[in-house]
């Protein structure tokens, strides 16, 4: 069976978790305290991060990476579209999400409010709490803007670029950091990707310490 | 003719480069300063950030969907192998470089000494500057580890990993950031890639105030 050595909240750990879920690929889930630097764990992977997962034999690490990889070898059902310029469209929003998005919203709230903490690092800095919740209003127009014409991100399809966005969210919307008032839009996708069978371990996940607003597994929020 | 909105030192827009030099794709260069936000460049790239690539009458964005991109459509000479194990490979590696390389050595080293005065941050934090002249020697140490056993970083021929860390290293190498001493390995590796006629136009940058060493633009270093 498949591996993979993750911890709940990773953005970049749910987003192949949906791959795999999505592609019903089992696997068995490795709670992995990277920051602890585990010899055994910096074997596997040199780079020290999650997800690392163990498939066909081999150790794949690198989340984008690891999505394609199974995207091209299990290519049913598809979460690329087959038309480059669809293609190009949803890598760019993935990078959207894991760079930028990461990088002005998960990190100035997610890793300030619980990294910091589970990782003895201390208490978050207020004053990039305030940065993460201004910027994640900018970043809720642009997928509102988006989805006024489309019926997913990146197009009339659920794609890895849905799978990536939600990964980011579904963990931010664990410690209550979504306004989920404020678009329509952005809500009913969030609804419908939230429904699939691949997000209920997502939903089923409890960090010890935080506990999730009554709002985060239910269906109908 | 393709235009790409870039800045020289930048190594995301150095990968582009490559890729489009290397499919012999030609390119009119447009220096963006990104960072004062003119209107118009948010409009072509709401994240905006560099690279902006105008190609098949398209506005591109993001370093990695536009390179598979161009991959995709321009398939010769391919820059990624066939095989799913070998394009893993390469692109666990361009996200090696992209993201952690980038993060650990490129925005401590350039970002503190080129970046904050060309935009007007102030000085560079010594602290920063020292973490990531510590931090490259692991990461040629690493490189040197990969190119032990293979002719180039991702395997056996040259692809989108190489032009990837390629594209950080010369421009580190720009601000004399690289010490070439510290393994034969990678210096025969950069060598052979920096003789490629694709890089030419980024020996031939100039960046006002910052003049190269004399051994940056020189094949036999």
């Amino acid at each position: 069976m498949a591996r993979l050595f993750h911890v709940p909240l990773s953005p970049f750990c749910r987003k192949v978790r949906l791959s795999l879920a999505e592609k019903k690929i089992e696997v068995e889930l490795v709670e992995e305290k990277y920051w602890e630097r585990d010899p055994d764990f910096l074997r596997r992977n040199p780079a020290g991060k999650v997800p690392v997962l163990r498939l066909d034999g081999k150790i794949l690490a690198e989340s984008t990476a690891i999505c394609e990889y199974i995207e091209e070898t299990r290519p049913e059902p598809s979460l690329m579209p087959k038309n480059p310029d669809a293609r190009y469209e949803v890598r760019r929003l993935v990078g959207w999400f894991d760079d930028k998005f990461h990088h002005e919203v998960t990190s100035k709230l997610l890793y300030e409010r619980v990294n910091k903490k589970v990782t003895g690092e201390g208490y978050p800095d207020s004053k990039n709490v305030k940065e993460g919740a201004r910027a994640i209003k900018y970043h809720l127009d642009y997928m509102a803007w988006l989805l006024d014409h489309r019926r997913w991100l990146a197009g009339d399809t659920m794609t890895l670029a849905d799978f990536a966005a939600a990964a980011h969210f579904s963990a931010l919307d664990y410690i209550s950091d979504v306004d989920w008032n404020r678009s329509q839009a952005v809500k009913d996708w969030y609804a419908k990707i939230k429904s699939r069978p691949a997000f209920r371990s997502i939903l089923a996940d409890q960090v010890p310490g935080f506990r999730p607003p009554s709002h985060y597994a239910d269906l109908d929020f």
